[in-house]
């Protein structure tokens, strides 16, 4: 356990935590010269924690592989062949069966922590308000659910009050602290939704320590804390997380996987499906939420139904286990209001839009403020303590307002609902005389949701942003269609109301399905995502009249949230931590070329053709951390020699006899023909190596670098190397419109 | 109209074909000297008809279109930046409208048209059976529906059954005829189903024949027609095709598109997605349809999104226009059976998997011996009397079987249902004591279709693939189900159905849902699709839990039929036309590399720098029409200069001053400095291009074909060029293990 316990203070686990870019590319350029310690041993461990791994040499090995495999034409290789192929499936379906499993066990933990701070059950201390009161006939008054001033028999209101408020906050300050313990103390890589991380991770980022059972174990434990305690925050990218730490888990177990970092990162992101598939009880809307947030695009097609397969056993996983025997797989289902729409919708539909991008960029701008001042202030000493502040005030302020009090969860599944007279009255929302006050308190709601979010995604807990932006969301389109609604209802004849049925009794404007539209606006402008957000929010609601104002309301979002800042929340978290990842947008480049972005040639660490000697190699290595060579004769280009292969080469070959002897990595002859003194490290050389011409527009060469995974490009003209462009650069093109590019990032 | 006239023959119409792969190749290679009057006179016409695009060159056009507007930061340009993305929504949007209308107006005019060969309608000669007959209370008998001998007042039975059978018989003939007819002499392009050339054309190819409004209305009638002529066909496919039709028609009035290969492209991909919506009711489908199947993998992330938009409002423009006044989406809702099923169950549905697999490699294999057969027999020179003789048999053959009756699509809704006593029998489907009969006739049925739709697949009438092979896999499927279900009730204390419900009035197992997994299992056999197929079938059934057995059959038919043979139906149909289409495949290079696959040096046709003037280009150029030629001093490559670029340099300095200037592509001054006899045509050079080094693995290769788009590949080692790759090698690389390749093709 002792391996995995990182020092307990929050300080020195920044310090700890992987080299990130910027260091990579200092790192690369040579100024640091005490590097000898992390650089890689043997074969066997090819990638530092922090550097990025070269898709196209994994991909060449496993091709190796498979082909020597193929090729000898015996029944064990056969044998071993389908074996690697049912192993691939074995994780797959584990995982998803895993996630599945461990969602269900969440919500019921989460239900009866949360339940735990309003009352207990007779029945039994493990029961959940909803258990606990189950069986009953329709009007029978529950007895068995006792809230703790009956339970402590406190008789006097202002006494039951203050005890019950007391206790609310008090276990909420309690989990919400537990939590911050746990993560601070056993594992701080389980802080935060993951999905940055898990992205940069897809893309080739080498951070094993983000993926370890412990984790997995405080991630999964913590959040149940986290979300019950009440704090403004969600499950659904934590366990996108957990689903990744359970593949990762599993397919230690396979040697296939262990020593190919590719084979790996293509079980991770079906397990990334599984996540979003269990977190929104929506298997298709976490196959495209694979393909368009963690944009495993750029990954093989099969890895899209190794996603889908994992997605749907962890949905029916889910379904089958129903932890609420309500059979639904969904957060929220929809109760579909009315299929037709009328044109003056647009209206509001188009406003919500407006609004979602608007408060999106809002909450992003204000969650980055945030996370700077902690870094930089006193706070950043105190983790476990701001949680128990921030939670005590959570609680303290979600007590007095009746939209805050009930989990974002239940509160979101209420407001989607339309008032129906049949169906009972939530917190007094179908309250038509009370319209006002209602807005008001909706509004209000939202406002304080919106700056509580911005506070606590990025605390020391594991926190998801997208419940709390669907309850921000789903507030504000309750508020606009109300305020629609009773439009309509006041001004039946109005022209812009012709299209309602003339019955004053038929419902016109659909409160409910506001609600929804407000959510996706939301969303839409908090993370910028867009078919997967659909996806999920028409799984969700199932009707597929709903689809098209949904798609207006996340488009209008987006491009006015795209207006204000170009990145959304996990990007920017991304951008500030310095992973090297890539983003699939379309870079502007502005007329400018690949020279203007490339470390020209002067600057490179290279080799001299024919000029250094075996030891010189070896020196050359030990201090500097590249992940390869350009090998040159004067200017002109002979290849690119990899590390690996040339520390493999040097441990065989390095003896006294050879140590002086000079590396030739060119057939042809040179002019001093000394033959005896040479030693051939042809072999050394990568055949997948790519050269362009330095005039390249530079979105080709970014558009290279996010579809084939390329790990550096080397720029020539008429055989002569004019520089080169390696991953890290390409990531600091992306980011250089962002201004704290980094600033998360330890240094 | 004369313009789109081809010549009416069938074989005057092949020759007539664009210039295939093979033919490009020769071309390429400069065999045949006399090609003039192909070559593109103007920038304004890049591409031959039969040429691949040049995907990097396009999107740089379109960046440096972008990056213009952009940097002109007047109101002006603004505004023609947003007009541009208006542009584009606006042909998606007007699409996904367009195909929803004609999606609804081809189910009427099918649907009227199949009915017309039983009877008619005494209150409207243009009403079909259902819209006749409605409006009747239940029990009451339907009046206004007259078959042929009630219309002709024919009362001895056997005359009257002659006399229905023969108008049946009469009117498919005259139906598939005039279809034939119509394609054959209007529009040969419009015959078959247009999946496989919308691949190659999403894909690069040039066909601009293929999508012109011409072709879009011959498509739509005589689809129509055929469908209604009870061949073996379904409409699937061909909506594909008049959905880019539609696309492409509609982009031809902006500029935009005209002149950008690549923008009409993604606009196409968008097209196809809501041509598969609308076909199958799935606009998810239809996304993943795009990716999958169609590989805009390769595209913008933004093609997603288009191609979800316009999948959504073709679907809810079908949905709102509802031609049957059902409601319902989908072409055939399933009526879940049960949502629980038994361990047992996967024996059958493993089985009805490997049936799939086979019978599907079996089609694919007889479709293509009947296609070789058709073009090398006699049958090539009379179309029209083939589809007429087909459609006879089929007719004929059709009538004898209570199954093969009734159109394909009602035929299979009745499978995917459940005997239900309240529902009524379908084709006595449900009596249980005629279980061994139904059993025999579906087997008969399936194998029937089978040959029929191998014939059929190929012929001079528009057809799609897929619903026939729905219809064989869920005659198939229902009859194991039938066969599962008689023994388990014949048995029920066997161990292996003890997990059934003891109760043997509740159903354990359910033909209806078999019915699906055979169709699902079919499906994959023939088109060795996954995800897409799968997900077509969920928004079919609906069903979370139906997801996981579908995938069963799925899977367990691919794996069979990959066994068997590796490509689906339309690949296979690409390789036999041989156009330029690379299948996003795992290549197994079997270890060889690039030196072998390439052209090489001493084969290619270069520009000799400081050799050749201006004169000597013009003829080069006029010679040899490839896209572009390699520059090289002796050995040294100096770079890659593209046709359009030399041809629009020569237009501008040819005269008799310039004609006989040494053109020179590098910078640095030449041996002997006659300044004044040079030209600089460093213009010319590309900058796109790719160099690798010629021992890369093949696989790796063929990867970046796939995920670049690119053009061609130059292999250099230390700046002297070894070879040249194009995309036509890489083709016939990846078609190098079907026997058949380019057989269809013209030459």
């Amino acid at each position: 356990m002792s391996g995995h316990r990182p020092e307990s203070s929050w300080g020195s686990w920044n310090s700890r935590e992987p080299t990130t870019v910027r260091e990579e590319e200092a790192f690369e350029l040579g100024e640091n010269g005490n590097l000898q310690d992390n650089l890689p041993k043997k074969s066997a461990m090819k990638y530092r924690d922090g550097s990025s791994i070269d898709w196209l040499h994994e991909e060449a090995l496993e091709r190796e592989r498979d082909y020597v495999k193929k090729s000898q034409k015996s029944i064990r290789s056969l044998l071993s062949i389908w074996a690697d192929s049912v192993r691939v499936w074995l994780v797959v379906a584990t995982t998803g069966f895993g996630i599945g499993v461990a969602g269900a066990w969440l919500d019921v933990l989460v239900k009866w922590l949360g339940d735990l701070r309003e009352g207990r059950c007779q029945e039994g201390f493990f029961y959940n308000q909803v258990t606990c009161c189950s069986g009953l006939d329709p009007g029978e008054f529950c007895t068995d659910w006792q809230t703790w001033s009956e339970y402590f028999n406190v008789r006097r209101i202002f006494a039951q009050s203050l005890l019950q408020s007391s206790i609310y906050v008090t276990l909420a300050v309690v989990f919400a602290s537990s939590a911050a313990l746990l993560v601070n103390t056993y594992a701080p890589y389980a802080f935060h939704t993951g999905i940055p991380e898990i992205k940069a991770i897809l893309g080739g980022y080498v951070f094993d320590a983000f993926l370890t059972p412990w984790t997995l174990l405080i991630k999964a434990f913590g959040l149940a804390l986290a979300v019950a305690s009440g704090l403004s925050l969600g499950k659904e990218g934590p366990l996108v997380h957990v689903a990744c730490c359970m593949a990762y888990m599993l397919s230690r177990f396979f040697d296939q996987f262990k020593h190919n970092e590719a084979q790996k990162r293509k079980i991770l992101a079906a397990a990334a499906a599984a996540g979003v598939s269990v977190a929104f009880g929506s298997p298709l809307g976490g196959v495209i939420f694979c393909l368009e947030e963690l944009d495993t695009f750029a990954l093989e097609s099969d890895v899209m139904w190794r996603g889908f397969v994992a997605s749907a056993i962890a949905a029916v996983s889910l379904q089958y286990i129903d932890p609420f025997g309500t059979s639904k797989l969904v957060l929220f289902q929809v109760t579909s209001g009315g299929d037709t729409w009328r044109a003056f919708e647009l209206i509001p539909w188009l406003s919500l839009g407006v609004i979602g991008g608007v408060l999106g960029s809002l909450l992003i701008k204000l969650n980055v403020e945030i996370a700077l001042y902690r870094k930089s202030s006193v706070l950043n000493e105190y983790p476990i303590l701001e949680v128990a502040t921030v939670s005590a005030i959570t609680a303290a302020i979600a007590y007095l307002v009746v939209f805050t009090r009930v989990q974002s969860s239940e509160l979101v599944a209420n407001l989607f609902q339309e008032c129906d007279p049949a169906r009972g009255d939530y917190h007094g929302l179908c309250n038509p005389t009370a319209m006002w006050e209602n807005v008001f308190l909706l509004l209000i709601s939202a406002a304080i949701k919106l700056a509580l979010t911005a506070w606590t995604f990025g605390m020391m807990v594991p926190a998801g942003i997208f419940l709390p932006t669907i309850a921000i969301g789903a507030c504000i389109g309750r508020a606009v269609g109300m305020l629609t609604q009773s439009m309509q209802t006041t001004y039946p004849k109005a022209w812009l109301f012709l299209s309602c049925p003339p019955d004053p009794i038929v419902r016109c404007v659909s409160p409910g399905f506001y609600s929804v539209i407000g959510a996706s606006a939301m969303l839409g402008g908090v993370t910028r995502m867009t078919v997967s957000l659909v996806v999920i929010l028409f799984e969700l609601t199932g009707a597929l009249s709903h689809v098209l104002p949904i798609m207006v309301g996340v488009m209008t979002a987006k491009w006015v949230g795209d207006a204000l800042g170009k990145d959304g929340i996990y990007n920017v978290w991304i951008a500030m931590r310095q992973y090297p990842f890539i983003p699939p947008v379309d870079f502007n480049d502005k007329g400018r070329t690949a020279a203007d972005a490339m470390k020209p040639f002067g600057t490179l660490v290279k080799i001299q053709e024919g000029q250094s000697t075996i030891k010189d190699l070896e020196n050359l290595i030990s201090i500097h951390g590249f992940h390869g060579f350009p090998v040159v004769r004067g200017r002109d280009l002979v290849g690119y020699a990899t590390r690996d292969k040339l520390v493999s080469f040097i441990e065989l070959h390095l003896s006294s006899d050879t140590s002086n002897k000079i590396c030739r990595f060119s057939l042809s002859k040179p002019q001093h023909s000394s033959v005896d003194n040479d030693i051939d490290l042809t072999s050394c050389l990568e055949n997948s190596v790519l050269h362009l011409r330095k005039e390249v527009p530079q979105a080709l060469v970014v558009r290279m670098f996010q579809k084939m995974n390329l790990h550096q490009i080397l720029f020539t003209h008429q055989g002569q190397l004019d520089g080169m462009l390696t991953k890290p650069d390409v990531v600091a093109l992306l980011t250089a419109h962002f201004p704290h590019t980094g600033a998360l990032s330890s240094r």
